[in-house]
């Protein structure tokens, strides 16, 4: 039943048991993270042999692998990211340890110079981008460095709300770009529909041509079930439509191999690449090709990702259960609503309208932290103050579960804290 | 004696001589390149054991180096970085593969935000950098592509003309910067004397306050020779003259290591410091902390460094010495003039005013590239055609001395032809 319905003096009573198991809580001293999506150490232990894949051969394709040169990467590296992306390898540049700085120059070069070196640049107008929200503050980062305007879409279960999203592109033409991460999004963990990706490829026959999505596959083959959902192609869907120039994919082995010393892709057309490239080639003279050459010894080939990518979700399925079986069994709908990801990184909590600052602030007095209110919304500002996302990878299985123990009186408290005194709360 | 000097019926046969070796050479059909700064293969070699230096210890300071974070690098790869710029760690920002990159987010930043993030950014004004000259193109071309004004300044053996630099800050409000490569010059091979390092260091106090000097030290430890020349201490010097903010420096293992796998480095104060991370902290969440380790425990402090470049030099200076045996015993100074650097990786080859593009034309019908006429100045001008940049270490020395006999006879024909038919050149 609704709490809502409840008379105020059950509500109180509620509340001093949410209290008192708080203050029990309280009593532990507890020192646990649940703010960012890292893998945990047996996850990194998965790649340690890669460290041992070059076997002393320093060349490929008649390319000695520790000199300079290659701006658009190795192409066994090139080949491993098209098997990742589902794309053609001429259209793959493998690039350094971060799709996210691939993205930024992305960004950068189409605001300096306008997309495929066409004007207008987009720092001439102001340009704006849709964010399909909750989303990833990283990108909505970016947005914010070069002053380009965010305008948050609702995602649903299929992807962002894309009647909306078209509506928008039809209506505003300040609009230049949109960030998607197309399977199990972050943070809510939607795989997006064969119908959504099909419209969004549409988008670029009615948006200004300066318009560009930017793919960030982050999550490809990161299954945590089987049989795994299957992302409808995107870069198919735009050939279909004619509208090739209107996406630019992005996937990385952050999260396959090792965060921070992986390997970054970029996918794009061939006047999306040309001009990447020829601005590219300012700011580098090439990647690291040796540790190109690593991951795709270490991985090759799709067969050779999937298997690894099941020993990550053996490793993984159990986590992503605490925390369902937590929540499910600790909360009801009235206490709020979360995402049931197949894969990914991530569970999307949303608490009631207005009680995730609180829970937010509750956990970290617990000494549990939580990613920071608003975050994955742009300008840090979740219009309802509702969501928190849940970030189960990288805490043991016994951390995982006194966080998750200690959340769900947090939600208990802060919802029947709000309830009690409805009014007055600043 | 000067050809100048010679009657035409000399020159003639000077001519005839120079053509028909040039006609020889045609007949051998060679397939040379002296064009860019690359180390060569033995010289990469001497790093390969870099690949055994982690032994599979993926912890340090108690961090997981396979795992996300770490912004400002690795302790020891900090470390090592200060060793080799003579500076402090607190002061370095280690980062990923390549020093260009670190210059180009320093100009990016300091053009978006305004250097230290304090106003005016440099976009606000015609920002205008001083270069000398000859100088490094990838420095050119990053101004180039943020539309930074370039004003060139002659070089000197003892650094840039000082006189020079003084008066136009002191004339000229819009400059912003100025580009250095401080020790064995690319590509003239000076190393700035200390009454240079000293002047730099004082442009601080009398420049505009978003005034920034990018010392890219690539050749810090790149001697050829004993006793090594020693570049005084630009971070002491500011300190003496409390300019600390004016410089930033940058220095990489491109040529200790790897080219294109190796480690970069930025030191500055704290001040830009902490306006460098924080909008870095956009760009990535963090460097290679594995390749980071690889070189600190590879090269586990200066005295390895120091001892890994005497291998490098022994390979090298043979190398240097061809080239230069090979002008000194078929050149005078009629046909133009040349550099004798102690370390880092050109000859700078001055030929007499107006000749340069045809030698490098001559040569490249040979087969022996040479780095395109113009490249070591601002907007590819070379305002007396004269430089030509020889890059002597990727080369066999076998092939080396092929190249280097093939454009004597280049300068000699090239020269000789100026003077017999002084007038109608294009």
């Amino acid at each position: 039943m609704s709490l809502h319905a409840l008379p105020q003096d059950k509500l109180s009573r509620l509340h001093e048991d949410a209290l008192r198991q708080y203050r029990e809580l309280q009593r532990k001293g507890l020192s646990l993270d649940l703010t960012r999506g890292k893998p945990g150490p047996q996850q990194l232990d998965l790649a340690d042999a890669m460290e041992e894949a070059l076997e002393g051969k320093f060349v490929e394709d008649s390319t000695d692998l520790r000199n300079y040169g290659g701006l658009e990467g190795l192409a066994s590296a090139r080949q491993l990211g098209a098997e990742i992306l589902g794309t053609d390898s001429a259209d793959v540049i493998a690039g350094g340890n971060s799709s996210l700085s691939l993205m930024y120059l992305t960004v950068l070069f189409a605001w300096q110079f306008g997309p495929a070196d066409k004007s207008p640049a987009w720092k001439e107008s102001p340009a704006h981008f849709l964010c399909p929200v909750p989303g990833y503050d990283r990108h909505f980062s970016i947005c914010e460095e070069f002053d380009i305007g965010m305008i948050g879409v609702p995602m649903t279960g299929q992807g962002p709300d894309m009647d909306r999203v078209e509506a928008l592109i039809r209506n505003d033409d300040r609009i230049r770009g949109m960030w998607c991460v197309p399977k199990y999004s972050n943070p809510t963990g939607a795989v997006y529909s064969d119908e959504t990706v099909d419209r969004i490829a549409r988008l670029g026959k009615t948006a200004h041509p300066g318009f560009r999505v930017l793919w960030d596959n982050a999550y490809a083959v990161h299954d945590l079930c089987e049989p795994a959902p299957i992302l409808a192609g995107i870069g198919e869907a735009c050939r279909r439509h004619g509208t090739e120039d209107s996406v630019i994919q992005f996937a990385s082995t952050s999260k396959i191999t090792r965060a921070g010393s992986g390997l970054a892709w970029l996918a794009a057309s061939e006047k999306n690449r040309a001009s990447f490239l020829r601005h590219l080639g300012k700011f580098t003279i090439g990647p690291d090709k040796i540790n190109q050459a690593r991951h795709s010894r270490f991985l090759p080939g799709l067969n050779a990702v999937r298997e690894h990518m099941k020993k990550h979700a053996a490793i993984l399925k159990p986590r992503f259960d605490c925390v369902l079986e937590i929540l499910d069994g600790e909360l009801g709908p009235e206490y709020g609503s979360w995402s049931r990801p197949e894969g990914g990184y991530f569970v999307s909590f949303d608490s009631l309208p207005g009680n995730a600052a609180e829970i937010i602030r509750l956990a970290k007095e617990l000494g549990v932290s939580l990613t920071p209110a608003g975050s994955a919304f742009p300008y840090r500002k979740d219009p309802e103050d509702k969501n928190i996302r849940l970030a189960p990878t990288f805490p043991s299985l016994d951390e995982l579960r006194q966080a998750m123990e200690a959340f769900v009186v947090c939600v208990r408290l802060a919802t029947v804290k709000s309830l009690l005194k409805p009014a007055g709360h600043g």
